[in-house]
């Protein structure tokens, strides 16, 4: 038995159980040229919200009946493929199935002897990347600069922070619980952390702790903490937008201050962003990434979940922040 | 007697006539190093808004009881300056005075056998400047893209529209009357331009408009219109943001939709300027727009209204989109 989980219908607003749905079809063989793989790591990611809707957006829409795809990483269990061998590693966007048939096209070969197989879902994979790629290419961060992160203990804004820290900046990070800003400060060494759903003043709880002013925000969230940190920018500042969190599941157009103005009176660039828009640089974002990872400079944090049919619920517990860096389900 | 015109108090809202206050002095005397300028031609511009105001934003507020300044063409009428001679005409940021004393700092000579004195206000000075740099560092224009420039007919926007025609695209203007629609089409060479005041969907008039969508939006006026055209934008989409007249004379924080998810979605970037930021780049922009201008690819629009007493009103006329291309008050 070969079990799959489909798109049973498009979410409204926050996704739910219900919109997902469990079938099983039989384990593939594969034919000449495939390789028949194994799930053994599945990433959920907020960016998936976007794939459940209809609506155009910078991926294609996931179809209903039809499994979802995310970041996985699976073994080869059986092979005709000229470049795989029984017993790979390998990863890709793959479906939310225990096995699978793949040509091998997109697929990428892993070494747990490098690092831990979960880790090229993170901090080696998209999400590592992306937090390397937005901080360097559009936040181009100077020594002694002011970066913000949005959803800092998540699994960009925990690597956002890291690397900005190694490149000598002061990084205050904004998060959800008081346990998470003290890990931001204990084990990713942030030098602040803020927790916006105790803080009285968001706005003025930045301001203090950023005396000088924000010069970079690696947004991840959107919305009203966004607004927060945009009244705190200085001159020049750039601001990668990575994710709205906050506004994935809003089932009318959210609305907010027009932020046109801010931008203008401080030179501001504020640029959008997914990891794809730099995919030369994924080698050099890898290299310098397992670099740092090896000489001990960065570390990540994991949520793993245990078990195929807890996928759906791990994707759900994303938008209520149960997640300590990156969130993966493990088959 | 020497008229001059102050800051009689900071606006709330829509700036009036009793903001400014008409005072007088005796007619300076140039000392040692001085020159005696007599004012010709007077800019106005939307900005000068912002600097009427006490908020912090890219220029200084001007003080209450304190002459206005903006952009001036004047003739030097007595030197003791060793670099200006009487019958030298100079521009620079001036105060509002029909004489005034200078200690050469920042002045600039023109030369009306090359241009128009009050070009040097407009096409070859700060607004046709404004122009080319944030067409060309932000908008980064390529040949066949589609532009969209709002508050089109006016002093900027309606060098954008051209200097995008003149690189190959395809230039939509939106402004607010059918007369300045027709001389965007027939004086400044604009593909097509909409009427924002008339049409019944904004929105639906774009799309229709820009069958390719928007590469680059030139935004000179923010709100609705700005919402209107960022409904459109393409992947990778770059917006210059150079003015936003239509929030100046807010008294709240003006909301509208969140534009976040639009610039993550389309990899799009939004960036403020002012033409201050590009220092570096002015003469290559002036002698260019020099060239155009020469060689007739260049045209522009001047709404010259006449006499000193009249300033105050040339100002306020701006907002309620009178000019067509740049106020000037001549003297």
């Amino acid at each position: 038995m070969n079990k799959v989980i489909l798109l049973n219908k498009r979410p409204v607003g926050k996704p739910a159980l219900a919109d997902f749905r469990f079938s099983s079809d039989a384990i593939p063989v594969p034919t000449s040229g495939d390789v028949l793989l194994k799930t053994l790591y599945v990433s959920v990611d907020p960016y998936l919200r976007g794939r459940m809707s209809d609506s155009k957006s910078y991926v294609p829409s996931f179809e209903i009946g039809k499994p979802i795809q995310s970041g996985i990483i699976a073994e080869v269990i059986d092979s005709t493929h000229s470049e795989f061998t029984k017993g790979d590693f390998v990863s890709g966007i793959l479906e939310w199935k225990e096995y699978q048939i793949s040509d091998g096209k997109g697929l990428k070969k892993v070494d747990q002897n490098i690092s831990a197989l979960s880790s090229y879902l993170g901090i080696l994979g998209m999400t590592g990347i992306t937090a390397y790629l937005g901080l360097i290419e559009i936040g181009a961060p100077k020594k002694g600069e002011t970066i913000v992160v949005s959803g800092a203990a998540g699994a960009v804004g925990s690597v956002v922070g890291q690397i900005g820290k190694i490149l000598g900046c002061t990084v205050i990070g904004i998060t959800g619980s008081d346990k998470k800003a003290e890990l931001l400060k204990s084990k990713f060494k942030f030098d602040s952390a803020i927790n916006y759903k105790t803080v009285p003043d968001l706005n003025m709880a930045i301001r203090n702790t950023c005396p000088k002013g924000v010069d970079i925000y690696f947004d991840n969230v959107g919305g009203e903490i966004s607004d927060a940190v945009l009244a705190n920018i200085n001159k020049h500042a750039r601001l990668p937008v990575c994710g709205a969190i906050s506004l994935y599941n809003e089932t009318k157009v959210p609305v907010g201050p027009r932020i046109q103005t801010i931008l203008l009176t401080k030179s501001a660039t504020m640029r959008g962003f997914i990891v794809g828009d730099f995919s030369s640089k994924f080698p050099e974002a890898i290299k310098q990434l397992a670099v740092w990872l090896k000489e001990g400079k960065l570390t990540y944090a994991e949520t793993i979940v245990s078990g195929f049919d807890n996928i759906p619920q791990a994707f759900l517990d994303l938008f209520d922040g149960k997640n300590e860096g990156k969130m993966i389900v493990k088959i």
